[in-house]
Formats: C-alpha cells, sequence, structure tokens
C-alpha cells in the first residue's frame, strides 16, 4: 500500500483538501493519504519547505509527498514531479523544494506535461485537484514516471534562499526560522554548532543553555534546548517563549558559543 | 474498501468526531474514512450544504457521505438515508442535502427507524454517535437499505432556498455564497453565465475581470475569475479579497455581463 | 488491521503529528491510524485525561490509545504501556491515564526501557516521536508486551484528583470539566444523579432542567440535559452557554436535585 502526504495552505474547513483526497481514492483506492499540515500560511513558500524538510524523511521509502502552496498557480511555474532516492516530490517549481534539492539525492525531475494524468477540465485556480492529486495517484498506481511529462535538468530547479548563521569575530547572528504551536522559538543554529554551552539575546531578551530538559530551568526564563527538527530552540518551561519574547519569523538571534 | 466521508459542524478538539470513527471502524474495519470538514460554522445548515456539493462528487462511486449539522437533534427531524445514482448520503433532513436533491439522481430515501442498527442508548443529543455512524457503518458492510427503516418520497425531504442572481435591465443582483481560507469570495455567479468580461461592485468597491490567473491582476485590486466549485470568485492577488471588501456571506453584488 | 488513536497537545500546524504517523507506517505499514484530537490545550493534562475517557472505549478491541500531553518531556517522569482488559494505552505517567485506571480492568503496566524499539537518538523535547510512536508500531505489529520494559505496579502509577460533586445538606456543589465546541457546558454531574429534575446555578445564572431535546426551551435561556459524555450538561438552544455564562473549566456549579 502506498503512502501519499499532502503539505498546502488550504486549512481545514474549506473542502480543498477533502476534493484531492476523493481524487487520489478514485484512481488508486488502495492509497494511504496522511495529511503532513494544511496550516502553511496563506503563500508562505518558505514556511511549507520548513515543514516538509522537518517531516519528509518519516514516511516509508516510496512515500509520494504532495505540496501545495502555490500563489502563482494558474500563470508560469512549472508542475513538477522530483525523484528522489527514496521519495516522490510533486508540486509547483517555486521553492516550495529547496531543502528536498539540498539534502535528497535527485534522480529525476520531471516537468508535468502530459494531461492525460490530469482532470479533464483544468481550473485556473486549483492545481492542487486538477493536475497534482491526479498525478500523484497514478504515480502510486505504478505509472511510470517518463509518460507524466518532459526531464528538467535539476540545477533549473527553483529555490528559496537559506539563512544560516554568520559569525562575526566571536559573535553570530542567527535567525528565527519558525515558531510552532507551543510558542518554541526555532532557530537557524544547527544542533551540532553548539558543543554544550550558548549565550545570546532575542529582541533585548536573553537566553542561556544548552538545558537537558525543558524541565530544568526556572519559571518565565528564557532557555534554549537542542530541538527534534535539528535546530537550537528557545522556550520558557510550560510556557510561550514567542509571547514572552514577541519573536516573529525572521527576527535576528544575536548568539556566542561559549563552549 | 468502502469510502465513508465526514461533515459536520463538531470541530476537531472535542471527541465527537473520533468517536464517530471508533464506531465505524468497530463495525466496519475495512473503512476508509475521510473528512471533508468539521469546521461548519455551528448550526449552519446552509454552509454546510455549499462545501457537500463542492466535494462530494470527486470521491469514488459508492462513497457514503456521512453529513451532521444537526440543530434540532433529538426532536422532530428526520433521520434519513438518500442513495443517489453513484452516492449515498446519511444525515439529518433539515436541508443539508439541498442541492443533492437538486443535482443528483435519487433512486431511495429512507428514513431510519429501525433500531437494531443503532447503538443501544440513543442520547438526546449526539445522533451523529447512535444513530447516523452505526448505519453508515452497517452500510459500508453491506446490508440492504431497506432494513434501515421505512421508504420516503424524495418530495417530502425539506430543502434549503437557493439564491440565484436576478436580472432588472441590463444589471444583475448576485450572491456572497462562501468565504474562503484565503479570503476569496465565491459569489453564486455561475462560471457559465459569463463569457469572458464582467463588472461589478460589492460593499462599493469595483471589480473586473474575467482574469486567467490571480496572477494577472494590479496589486490590492479586486479581480473576478472562474472558480474552481463553478462560480465566479472575487480576489486579490496574495491578499484576502474578503478583508479588502469587509464582504460576509449573503451581501449582494452588482454586475453586468459585458460580454 | 490494527488500531492506533493519536491525542496530543501537537496542534496539527505543525510536523509533530504527521512525523508520530510517519514512523508508525514506516513500522507497521496495515495500520489505521485515528486523530482522537490534537488540540488539547498546551501542557493540560486534566483535559487531555477527560478527552481520553469520554472517546477510547467507543474503539474496537484491541486498539492502541497513544496519548502525548507531557509537559515533563525529558526529566524524570515515566514512560508506560497500560494493557487493559480491551485496549493498550501508550504515553508518559503523568496522569493523563486518570480515568483509565479508574474505569478499566488493568492487565499489566510496563515501564518503556527497551531502547530497542526506540528510534536510534532520543531528543530531550519529542519522545513522541522517538519513544511513543515506534513502541506504539512495533505492538501493533505483535510485539510481546514485555519485551518493552520492565512491569510497575499499577497502584504506583500517577493520577490527577477527579473531583465529584460534593453535598452539604439538600445543595450539590459541582464543576465545570469541560466546554465543547458548540460552547455547551459539561458538568462533573453524573446523568444518573438526577432522576428528572435539577435546578442551579453557576455565575449567578439559573438553569433548569433537564429538557429532553435542546430545542425543548426558550431562547438565550440556560437548560440542562443528560449529555453524551455521561455528565450533565447545561447549553443554549442554538447558542452558546459558555458565552452566555462566562463560564471557564473547574468553576463552581451550585445545584439540587428535586427529582
Amino acid at each position: 500500500m502506498k503512502v501519499i502526504t499532502l503539505t498546502t495552505d488550504f486549512g481545514i474547513s474549506d473542502p480543498f483538501v477533502s476534493i484531492m483526497k476523493g481524487i487520489i481514492l478514485n484512481i488508486c483506492p488502495a492509497t494511504t493519504i496522511v495529511d503532513i499540515t494544511h496550516n502553511i500560511s496563506p503563500q508562505d513558500i518558505r514556511q511549507g519547505s520548513f515543514i516538509l524538510k522537518s517531516s519528509y524523511c518519516y514516511f516509508p521509502k516510496g512515500t509520494i509527498h504532495l505540496c501545495v502552496v502555490d500563489p502563482s498557480v494558474g500563470s508560469l511555474r512549472k508542475p513538477i514531479l522530483i525523484q528522489t532516492e527514496n521519495y516522490f516530490f510533486i508540486g509547483p517549481d517555486n521553492g516550495l523544494f529547496t531543502y528536498i534539492i539540498e539534502d535528497e539525492n535527485i534522480l529525476t525531475v520531471i516537468e508535468l506535461t502530459e494531461q492525460n494524468y490530469w482532470l479533464k477540465n483544468i481550473s485556473q485556480t486549483f492545481h492542487g485537484r486538477d493536475i497534482f492529486s491526479p498525478v500523484a495517484a497514478y504515480l502510486a498506481k505504478g505509472e511510470k514516471l517518463n509518460g507524466f511529462g518532459k526531464p528538467v535538468k535539476k540545477e533549473e530547479l527553483v529555490k528559496v534562499p537559506i539563512y544560516k548563521p554568520i559569525k562575526t569575530g566571536n559573535n553570530y547572528i542567527g535567525k528565527v526560522q519558525y515558531i510552532d504551536h507551543f510558542g518554541n522559538i526555532i532557530t537557524n543554529i544547527p544542533n551540532d554548532l553548539v558543543k554544550s554551552k550558548i549565550q545570546g539575546k532575542i529582541r533585548n531578551i536573553e537566553f542561556t543553555g544548552l538545558m537537558s530538559s525543558f524541565a530544568f530551568i526556572e519559571p518565565n526564563k528564557l532557555g534554549s534546548i537542542n530541538g527534534s527538527s535539528g535546530y537550537i530552540e528557545l522556550f520558557v518551561n510550560k510556557g510561550n517563549a514567542a509571547k514572552l519574547t514577541g519573536a516573529q519569523v525572521n527576527d535576528n538571534i544575536e548568539f556566542h558559543i561559549v563552549k
């Protein structure tokens, strides 16, 4: 049984997501469909790319990751299918797959042009329904990759810039990459950049670390910890670090590594 | 494997939806359950009927659509099962199935009266759990329709009024039918009413169109486009048309067709 | 096919839940995964325990209930697996399973210590991913219970206090246990404590009952009804009782039983 995951900015109040699922089950009934999330901020390609990076590799080999954050639907961006050593990715070529291109071994990229695998009537606003879902389902059903369109060079794929911490003297400037549901601030500081001790500040509020558990810091103090996504996170024990600091995505984080 | 879809106003924070799924899987383990949405505004039958209309037909033939927006649960409305040429619909007879009655070829309508297919103890507040879910599951399992209750004439089914654009001279008055997650305004103007050019206003803000893509309009301008649900939509490129205009469901839209 | 349910405070915007699903499907592809809810208020163990109590028993015998509300992740609380006569429960030993311990016939409790069933690298912040999900999946796959760790006495399990109505003279003091999506106020008054007539007040607003349907009370009046979760609920017909009263969880409810 094939797994197809869905990552979109469609929300879960409208019928959009369920329509995609209906189409997939219609073409390939023996599919397990898993929502990654549908709450990407509308049109936020960068956020979508980060969510996808954080989750795709936990799925079974061969999983088809269908991703639709598509502000330019119906205009010039290409609909694409990427095959890597372990997975398939389907969606618009607009930077959503930036981290896939960085992190995975890409075998094939196809621009989706073969209309036999699309719905009959193509809308100008919902290619998630008309193109991407049926292609994902036919792929799950066993169709060959080269049937879906024409090869594209992976060097031609669109990427969003990836921000890494910048060093000046002994100090670094990092960035807020993501803020989660608990208000934990996910930085762009890789866990393995810091051995055991870091000091810094965000919006003039100081933090220290690394702590070995959320529980091991005083109340209302900002701590830092190795995050589960591979980046250092700033947190407040049983509290909300984003609320405490007012931090937002892209805010600067000044820090230095003590050891 | 049978597909059962769920459309409710139960939200996803309470245990209600999962209880329905547990009951279904208990009776018929080989079911694929798909959420259409659980975010129908509480008790908003009209919204539920529109969401259902927009999505049901993308599912495999034979899919059972279980719908519970049920402000009169436990009082006089009938619990019903509708068989159409392609699908089954189960829920309260309160107008939720208005568009199904309009659009589908109805074969049979059954009032659910046979308590053998219900849970043992029927609550006064949660027939989604006690009646509708087990009936859907037994239907998925292969029970015959006429076992569930007694036939009802389709002419007796409750409908909510459907609003269509009204023409006076060269002008029309349409309505806002739905506002989606992106703030796109779904009108009640059928795509095929307008060949290529429309002008109009909503809340004194003018719009033009039809555009061939969200991308092909100036920033912060209100455009119109053939919508994916079969009705013309008003939009702002990478913006939120509902916020720009203050539009709400049922607002009037004045328009005339240029060609 | 095994059913695994998920109950967490992770929300559905972050990739956390989907990562757990990916891991489960990777280890045991033939699993049906059902979300109970991911909208438990952050770190609210009591709310999680109530949601779980309200829903677990509707699932097929043998279902594995995976629950993660885990404010002390990475510190001293034990990761546990509980086998009852009908179900399995996996999560942190912090009170989440209070009602299970009360209501179910517990056969075995295991502290999860056997790292062969965990992911290779254990984070300090996401045991839902690193420990609980893989253990649930290996259990679904057929692993024996005693392989996962060492037995614990059920008397040692952590519980949160359960509040029952307190009688003084002819009057009782009850409590608000939960407020649902519709604003219905779920009390801690068992349905079977009241035969047919109750009077009381909450935040100085009076209610009467029991009503036989939401529909059978005057507009904007607070009524009471036998709730579907086994406790009496306060409601406003087609309205929101929590908004009308300002009620919050843990508020006192004064009442007396008329008959």
